[in-house]
């Protein structure tokens, strides 16, 4: 629609704005960076999705966050500002429950993870151990096979605070053995910097865990294939598919990978140098239109 | 001197032992693996070393473990029947202090790591800070710019059995400065296994690290550049030096790298069906010689 790749929306004229807003039908956005940073609302961000459910779009909520179940979630946004429902909410806690219960998993889970996959893993009936702190206790290397769940058929990794090292230590001894499956929420590197404090992303654990086991993650968040085919099996059509991110190597991807046309906000992760690096290194994926922050919108809406 | 790649010692004739055993002066020998797992000799290395010694051997003991200096590694040894003196000991905690001593670091070192490392940096009066537990408190992501020390410029990565996410958190935001330097003793992904339970190793940590920092670790280690320059200039003849592992990818690796001659046992880490796939897909590093373990040396050594 626009004339080069990666147009900045800010630069559209009245027309282009308004053939922007009516190529899309549905908007799926991300959490972290786009909407809120932590407990804040980023500015104008409630309004702008807001006014998008005003001109009729239909909205879903795609976070990699594995932390909350989607009721909670949905609460956080309310008490940001944005009108949202529990089933708008897809997060990759309830990916990992929605994958296991697909596949007919009976066994029980080990978690690196918190009470948000716990709860979605409970609401479909299935059993897991492994959340909250296990410190090392006198002697780590002392651990007996016998402290071993026998019944644990699979691994999730997912965001976990109290991540340590007999977590690392039970979960590569339980993916020895090759039947037990082993499965990550998602590979984000870290959090939306608020400050000057690097917050870890999930990818930290999952990648420990990858080295210590020596196997390699199903990840089923974005951009990975599972939350892919979880979306198309929503109905959606593409081509009318608004994908809203502040991440290039997941929502973007994500985005270019499904067909869904793709909205860059800078207020997240990716920096406007990185996008600058993306484009002249020309390594997908680039967007196609891009924001300083998603709440700029509200400036250019037609009145 | 043998006719094939990776021969077994087992099938050679006293004639080819002998010419063998003529071959080297200096014996570089890895531990865990090699000559113990755990606290516990593996029957026949302590003999097999000792009378390597007798037939006026130089020998170094050259570790990745952190998690000792170089007199506790000494005693270790004494203690499962070895003959040896700290000042054969090269591990990587001794390493780390001599790379910063080296570039005449002055300012402090944030560590993932032990009381090994820690000694050793004493040692040599650079200050450090991050050893033993530091556990999630209320809100993990409150924490305050204000608890980073602003002397820090340096991060190590050893074995950290306390490793925690308040600690990746800090370790990332430290080398979140490009002017931190990032150091890690090595990258090995387990221990050797002693039974069902995997021991994760150092490698698991470093990755974890490096993910959420999105920086690589300068790497002291096996098989990496600062320990070959550093056994370089100690004078040996690497024509005349065996190295001898139970690591492909640390261990023969080194040797490979170095121009060694190299001694594969199967004691530890490599496994015979590893070494069978190394050999069939024709991926180096392969040893020049293989043993199921250091002690079956014992009864070819010529009486």
């Amino acid at each position: 629609m626009f004339k080069s790749a990666v147009f900045n929306l800010k630069d559209a004229t009245k027309e282009e704005i308004q053939t922007f807003l009516n190529s899309f039908d549905t908007v799926l956005t991300d959490c972290d960076g786009v909407l809120w940073i932590d407990n804040n609302a980023i500015p104008g961000s409630p309004e702008t999705m807001n006014q998008f459910r005003k001109l009729g779009k239909k909205i879903f909520y795609v976070t990699n966050n594995s932390t909350k179940i989607r009721s909670d979630f949905a609460i956080k946004a309310q008490e940001l500002g944005f009108i949202a429902s529990a089933d708008e909410i897809l997060s990759t806690a309830y990916l990992v429950a929605h994958y296991l219960k697909g596949i007919g998993f009976t066994k029980k889970v080990y978690m690196i993870g918190s009470n948000g996959i716990g709860e979605e893993l409970k609401a479909v009936g299935i059993r897991y151990i492994g959340v909250g702190p296990d410190h090392v206790c006198s002697d780590f290397k002392s651990m007996k096979p016998s402290e071993l769940d026998s019944e644990v058929g699979a691994v999730v990794v997912g965001f976990d605070e109290h991540v340590s090292y007999p977590k690392f230590m039970k979960a590569a001894s339980y993916l020895d053995s090759e039947d037990c499956l082993f499965i990550a929420t998602n590979t984000d590197e870290r959090f939306p910097k608020g400050g000057s404090i690097v917050v870890p992303g999930t990818g930290t654990l999952v990648k420990a865990v990858e080295t210590c086991s020596q196997r390699k993650a199903l990840v089923l968040g974005k951009p990975h294939a599972y939350v892919r085919k979880f979306l198309e099996s929503c109905g959606l059509d593409p081509a009318r598919t608004l994908m809203i991110g502040d991440r290039c190597n997941t929502d973007i991807e994500l985005g270019v990978r499904c067909g869904f046309q793709t909205l860059l906000v800078l207020s997240g992760v990716t920096s406007e140098r990185d996008l600058e690096k993306i484009r002249t290194e020309k390594k997908p994926p680039l967007p196609d239109v891009v924001l300083p922050k998603l709440g700029d919108l509200m400036a250019l809406f037609p009145s």
